[in-house]
C-alpha cells in the first residue's frame, strides 16, 4: 500500500540582518515551507528568496501567519480582538501570496505560528477569525494545524480543507494530544528515536505514547523543526528513512 | 469638448488607535483613494474599512507605498538598497490588493508616498525599483506620480501606464515643476484660489505660475489633501466647481 | 479638615505624526502626568515636550509603562515572561527619566498602562516583575494603581510607596471594586454627575455604588481621562469644583 | 614608554529571538562595549545581560545610539530632523544608562552606530544634534568617533571629551581617512596582518597606508568587529599581541 506524506518546516524566520536556521538546506529536503510573513519574523526580501528557492525545488509555500510581535517572535499569547485578527491574517497571507507569485509560485496553504497556533487549538473566537480570513481570501486554501484543534474543526465546518500534522520530536498522550512541553519526555531529543517515530507514524499511523501504549495519530503532514542545531541533518535522515520505507514525499497542497 | 478628470487623496493614514483626516468624508468626494499599506501608516483593519467604503462608493483603490518608517510617517528620505525597496513595494502592494479583493474591489494603481514620492522624482535607482516591483506584480497597474519625474519616465519605458497628477494647492514654476515648499507662495492657502486653479487646470490645462505667466500642466488626476483642517469642505467645493464647469469626474484606472 | 488630592491623567499618547488628546490643555489642570514611554504610544520628541511643559507647570511626571504594542495601544493582554517584562519596564522608565531630567524635571512615580494595568490587578507574576523593576531602578519611586490590586500589595510588601487612585467616571461595586466595563452604568457619562462624585470622593472618601449604597474608596489620586472629547473642559470643571470645596490639589509624589 | 589603549566592540546586537556575534566571548577580551539601545538592535533583556557581564568583567559600557531602523540594522542613512534626532539619542542613552545602573555599572561614553556614525562624519546638523543630546544628558560623557569627523570637532568645541578610534581591519588613505569600502584592499582580511597593524598603531601611532607610505593615526581606542566569523579568536590574538608588546589595555572612560 502506497503512503504519501508531506514534510513541513518553519522557514524564512530571519529579519533584517538576522537569520534563524538554514532555509536553503531545509528547502532541499522538505515538501512544504511555512514562510514567515513579517509579523513574527520575515521581511520582504527574505520572503522573496525563500519563495524563489521553494519554486525552484518544487516545495509548496504556506503562509505562516502570526500575532504582530517581532520582539516576542510571535510566541506570546495576545488578546487580539477577532475582527482585527482576521484582518491581520488577510494582510500577511496576501503579502506573501503576492511575493510568491512574483517568484513563480503561490501560497497554497495557511499554517498559524507559535502562540496563535496554540491558542486556536482551544480559543473558538480567534480560531473563527483565522478561518474567516482564509475563506474570504481563497476558500480553496487548506489550513494546516493540530489534530483535534478548534481551528481544524471550524475550518472543516466552513468548507475549508483541514489538514492535520504530526510532530517528529514530540511525545503523545494516550488520547492523541501532545504531551505538554515541560513534562518529562515531552520533547524527544535522540535523533535515531525521532527518525524511528517518523517511519512508524508514516507507515502505521501509530506511535508509542508516553505511557508505553500505542497511540493513533492521523496526520497528512509531518512537522520538522528548522531552528535547532542539526536541524538540516535530522531532516535529511528523516527523509531518507521515509523514502527507504517506501513512503512517497509530496506536498499536500 | 468633454473633459474627464480624477480626484485623488491620501487616505487610511491612521494606525491602531490613531486617526488622521476624515476618510469617509473624502471617500464621498474623490474618485481615487491612495490607501496607506502599513509602512508609513495604515493597519489591516483601517485598510479593510477604507477599501469597503471605496468599493461601495465606486472609488478606485491605489496602493500608497512608502519607506518603512512609522515613526517618521514616511516623510524622511532613506538610503534603501533598490532590491530591498522593490521587495518592500511588492509586499505593501500585495497586502493591500488582498484586502481590497476581500472587500469587493482591487488595487488599480500605485502611488508612492511622501519621501519616496519625492526621491524617485530624481533618484533613478530607487525609481527603477518601484517600477520593477509594479511590473512584476501586474504590468497592467498604472503608476501615479509627478509630471517630468524619473519614475514616470521609467514606468513608461517599461511599458507601464504612467499617469501624471497636479496639485490643487501648490504653485508652479515656469517650467512646470512645483515651486519648492518653503519658497514664498509655494503653498496656496486661500480656498477660493485653490478652487479657481482646479477649474483652470481641468478646463485649459494651464495655471498661472509664480511669475504671473501661464504654465502648462498636463495631468490626468488632481491631488487633494486629506489631512488638513477643512479638507473635506475644500474637496467638496473643488468637486462642485469642476462639475459645474462641465468636467466629468471619474477614476483614471 | 484640609484635604489634599492629586489629579492624574494619561498624556503624551501620540506617536510620530499622530496626536491623541490635548496634552497642553490638561497640563494646565492636572497635578500629575502619566507620560507614555514609547511602547504603547509616545515618541522621544513628544515625551520631551510633555516633560518640559510639566516642569514649567509644576506637574509631576510619572512613567506610564506598557506592554510593547503600538498597534494595539497597549490594550491587549500579553503573556510576557516576568523577567522580560521587568527589563521592559526598566527600559521605559529610564528612557523617560533621562528625557525628563534634560527637561528640568524627573520621573517621580510609575503607573502601568492599559492591559498591563488591568492584568497586574490579579496576575501576581507580572505584578512582581513591575515591582522588581521599579525597586531596582529607584526604591523611592511610588507606584500608582488600583486599590486592592496585587501590584499595590506587592509594592507595599517590597517597601515601595503604594498609591491608590480612584476614577472620576467609573461606577463602583459595593466591595469597592470597579463595575466592569460593559455592565450597565459602569461608565458615567454625565459631566455634572462626574463632578459631583469627584467632590464626594475627595471630601468624604465615599461614593454611591451601583446598588445605591455608599461605597468607601480610599484614594490619594483621582484619574481624569484625557483622550475623550470634552476632556479638557471636564477636567477644568472637576478642578474648579474641588477647589471650591476646599480641596488642595497637589502631586502625591 | 608605557602605552595605554582601549579595545572597543559593538555588542548586544541581537533582538528578541535573534542573536548576532558572541557577546560573552568578546566581553572577556575587550575593554569597552558599545551596547545597542533598541533602535537598530538590542532589546531590554539583551541590554541587561550585556551590562551585567560587562560590569562583572570591568568592561566599560557605551551607548551605541542609532537611527530608528530595526529592519535596516541602522545601516541606512536617514534624513532625520536634528531636533528629533537629539531626542532619539537622549531616549536611547537614558534607557541604556538606567539598565546599566540596575546592572551595577553605568553608561560611560557614547558611540553612534552605522549610518549615523558615517553621516555625522560630515553632516554638521546631525552631528550637532548628537553632541547636544549627549551634553544635555551628561557633559562628562565622552563621544567616540572617527578622527577628523565633524562630530568629534563639534564635541570638542562643546566641551565634551572627543575620543578618536582606529579600525583594526581597515586600510588608511595618506591623509588618515579610511579607504572607502569597495575600493581594493579597503578591508584587511588576513588575521595576521590585522594583528600586526594593531601593534603598529598602538606602539608607533602609524600604519602603512594604501600607497605604501606611513600614515599617522592618532587613536585612543581600537575597534574590533564582533559580528564576523572568527571575531572572538581574532580579538583574542589582537589582545595577546598588544599585551606582549607592552601595551596596557584599559577603558578610556
Amino acid at each position: 500500500m502506497a503512503v504519501t506524506l508531506d514534510l513541513n518546516s518553519d522557514l524564512g524566520e530571519g529579519f533584517g540582518t538576522w537569520r534563524l536556521g538554514d532555509d536553503f538546506g531545509l528547502l532541499a529536503l522538505v515538501t512544504s515551507a511555512n514562510v514567515a510573513c513579517g509579523f513574527h519574523a520575515g521581511d520582504p526580501t527574505i520572503m522573496r528568496r525563500v519563495c524563489e528557492r521553494a519554486a525552484a525545488n518544487g516545495v509548496a509555500v504556506g503562509a505562516h501567519v502570526s500575532y504582530r510581535d517581532l520582539a516576542g517572535f510571535g510566541r506570546r499569547s495576545m488578546d487580539v480582538e477577532p475582527g482585527q485578527l482576521a484582518d491581520e491574517v488577510t494582510y500577511q497571507l496576501a503579502a506573501l501570496d503576492g511575493i510568491a507569485r512574483t517568484a513563480g509560485t503561490r501560497v497554497s496553504y495557511v499554517k498559524p505560528h507559535g502562540a496563535l497556533y496554540n491558542r486556536i487549538v482551544h480559543d473558538g473566537a480567534q480560531a473563527g477569525a483565522v478561518v474567516a480570513a482564509v475563506r474570504a481570501y481563497d476558500p480553496g486554501l487548506p489550513l494546516l494545524g493540530l489534530p483535534g484543534s478548534a481551528v481544524l474543526a471550524q475550518a472543516a465546518a466552513a468548507g475549508l480543507t483541514a489538514v492535520a500534522e504530526a510532530f517528529a520530536d514530540r511525545a503523545y498522550l494516550p488520547d492523541g494530544r501532545l504531551a505538554p512541553r515541560g513534562t518529562p519526555g515531552a520533547v524527544i531529543t535522540d535523533p535515531a528515536e525521532v527518525v524511528r517515530r517518523c517511519v512508524a507514524l508514516a507507515t502505521t499511523g501509530e506511535v508509542t505514547g508516553v505511557d508505553g501504549d500505542t497511540v493513533r495519530v492521523e496526520a497528512r503532514s509531518l512537522c520538522v523543526h528548522g531552528d535547532t542545531p542539526g536541524a538540516v541533518e535530522l531532516a535529511g535522515r528523516i527523509r531518507e528513512a521515509l523514502v527507504s520505507a517506501g513512503v512517497t514525499l509530496a506536498p499536500f497542497a
